[in-house]
């Protein structure tokens, strides 16, 4: 599951849970001492004198170590917890940015359980967030699943909260896309909740990601989907919020975005729709840009334009083989070259530069006709 | 009907069907000789050299005097020709800044047939344009008199085209409402047009006013259309603009709204409707304000006045900090908790729940007798 050794697992397990998420003092403490010696210091209730304030926000379960029962918890449902330490955490530095605001449930996490094939380092560099109300219309749904889908065909992923409403109608469309989608989520990752979503989340988390930093048995709770919100905005390019009432948490998702810096975009409706006020009131007050269609989500993520769209970690690709993967990479980003110029630019022989092309443009990803080829624009 | 002498308001008549408005030419004529001897010396074909450019213009209606029959119908149906020398005049400053762009259909207009009780001085103090689509949806007809009446409500006048869809729409709701419309029309004001909206446009000029800067029996004509938006965008303090579709005369309006540096709103609608393509392209270019109610198309005006936005229900939580909406969030739905299992769940300090407690008390959330805790009922 995890490359740390044992030892340093547990601790970051006995960290993660110690401590009511976002926890910037128990962060600090492991940055400085080290997940095993810090997990050691809360207990033994000894701390460097810089570092008193983890005392007061451990202190109700320094005693309660359940690191190896949380680990099997973890593992039961196939998830792994991803720290620091690991190669695919994304780093929050943004987050960290705002780790002294903890009422405004800021901060870095320390770490984070994951359920899913997707890793973290490659979401964030290609996901899209789309949010929005649980008590959505069935316009905000049927638009959802038209955004979520285009976004999850142009090979981004799509990140949401998991919850009913617009939430799950994101998931719903990418996982019947066969795209890849991730839900962040207010509770344990072994928690299935909304206990409805149940049968979606496992498909989310087979396909993509569940993500949790709340330790394996926690239950949803106010404060932890305001604390999740950030985690939303912070994993994804940008956020788009579909439909949102006048208070929502949609709302906060969405200011999260926009603390991080990264695009906000809204999705119109009906005047008269109580579910679109929110999204409303970003536009009018230019929190938000107003966006409409696919083009137009992507084009937040990446106003440079439709080429450079997810080239950072093009999803479609990820389908292929080998052979497949070096035909498709020896294509120059503009122009027209010929097959022997592909086999000598991939070192592969023309035979097999010929079925990988095949392939390449079933999938659509180059136009050609037989002599001469290019990237499909 | 008008304070001027017969000659003048023969000469006028004479001069607004002279030229095809808008004819910035034969304003500046008419402004250095006088209506009287600036209709003599278009028909005498004799013009001061720095007036040369009338005499094209004017060449083929130059011999055709029915000022006096065009007076006639104007007085049949109920209907003055208000100038530039009648107090009720309102200037058209900012059209006339424009007036070298005719192909833009711009400029003063000469003069202006209106038929009805409001005065062209007092709409323009007053009024609001609410324009749109002829091939309006169900939504946007709703939403326009939603916003219609309510102006009219607040004591503003709405000035329309006259046109099915949505500006018939916003002439009926005033109409109902009992409030003061006005309709700037692309035809004579004696023409009824469309035909449809003969009883329509009788209540508008019974009550309000029906405008037009073409002679008695104009028929409407495309370039007309195009010179009428100017007048409604021009007439109206600010102008809102509720459905539009990608290519619309309504578009049009809008662009002489901002060509004045009048505000300009649109009315999102659902993404999903080809008649709101035009209002979300202008919103998401920020060339309108998105305007969802009437407080909005009234702040549009009249900013300074803005209602303070209402902010809902507030909800008996809002008021607490971050720890004391954690030991809240700690609660279960049912049941009684002690002071350590609230400790461990919000995982804060019990110091810290203990001082939580005591004001979630006060706020009668909770009941509790010290040890054993429970959400109020």
């Amino acid at each position: 599951m995890s490359a740390l050794p044992d030892d340093e697992l547990l601790a970051w397990a006995y960290l993660a849970r110690v401590a009511e998420p976002p926890a910037a003092s128990v962060i600090a403490l492991t940055a400085e001492l080290g997940p095993v010696d810090a997990a050691a210091a809360i207990r033994a209730r000894s701390v460097p004198a810089a570092h008193h304030a983890v005392l007061a926000v451990t202190q109700a379960r320094a005693d309660t170590d359940v690191a190896a029962a949380d680990l099997d918890s973890a593992e039961r449902v196939g998830a792994r917890l991803v720290t620091p330490a690991d190669a695919e955490w994304p780093g929050f530095a943004l987050l960290a940015l705002d780790q002294a605001d903890t009422a405004a449930k800021g901060g870095e996490p320390l770490a984070l359980w994951v359920r899913g094939p997707a890793r973290l380092d490659d979401l964030v560099t290609s996901a899209i967030a789309i949010v929005g109300s649980r008590a959505a219309s069935a316009y905000g749904e049927h638009v959802t699943g038209m955004l979520a889908s285009g976004v999850a065909q142009a090979g981004c992923a799509v990140i949401s909260g998991g919850a009913f409403g617009i939430d799950g109608a994101a998931h719903r469309a990418v996982v019947a896309a066969g795209g890849v989608t991730a839900a962040a989520m207010a509770c344990g990752i072994d928690r299935d909740y909304p206990a409805a979503h149940t049968t979606l989340l496992r498909e989310v988390a087979r396909t993509g990601a569940v993500i949790s930093e709340y330790p394996p048995g926690t239950g949803a709770a106010k404060h932890r989907f305001l604390t999740r919100n950030r985690l939303v905005a912070a994993l994804s390019e940008a956020t788009v919020v579909v439909e949102a009432g006048r208070r929502s948490g949609a709302a906060n998702t969405a200011a999260w975005a926009r603390k991080l810096g990264r695009p906000l975009g809204a999705v119109p409706g009906p005047v008269t729709s109580a579910t679109s006020v929110g999204c409303h009131r970003m536009i009018a007050d230019e929190l938000a840009v107003l966006v409409g269609d696919v083009d137009g989500v992507l084009a937040l993520a990446h106003p440079e334009g439709k080429a450079e769209r997810g080239s950072g970690r093009v999803r479609v690709t990820d389908a292929l083989d080998a052979d497949q993967c070096r035909v498709h990479d020896a294509f120059p980003a503009r122009g027209v070259v010929s097959l022997d110029e592909i086999a000598y630019t991939s070192g592969l022989a023309v035979s097999v530069v010929r079925t990988a092309l095949a392939v390449l443009e079933v999938r659509g990803l180059v136009d050609g006709d037989g002599a001469r080829w290019q990237l499909s624009g």
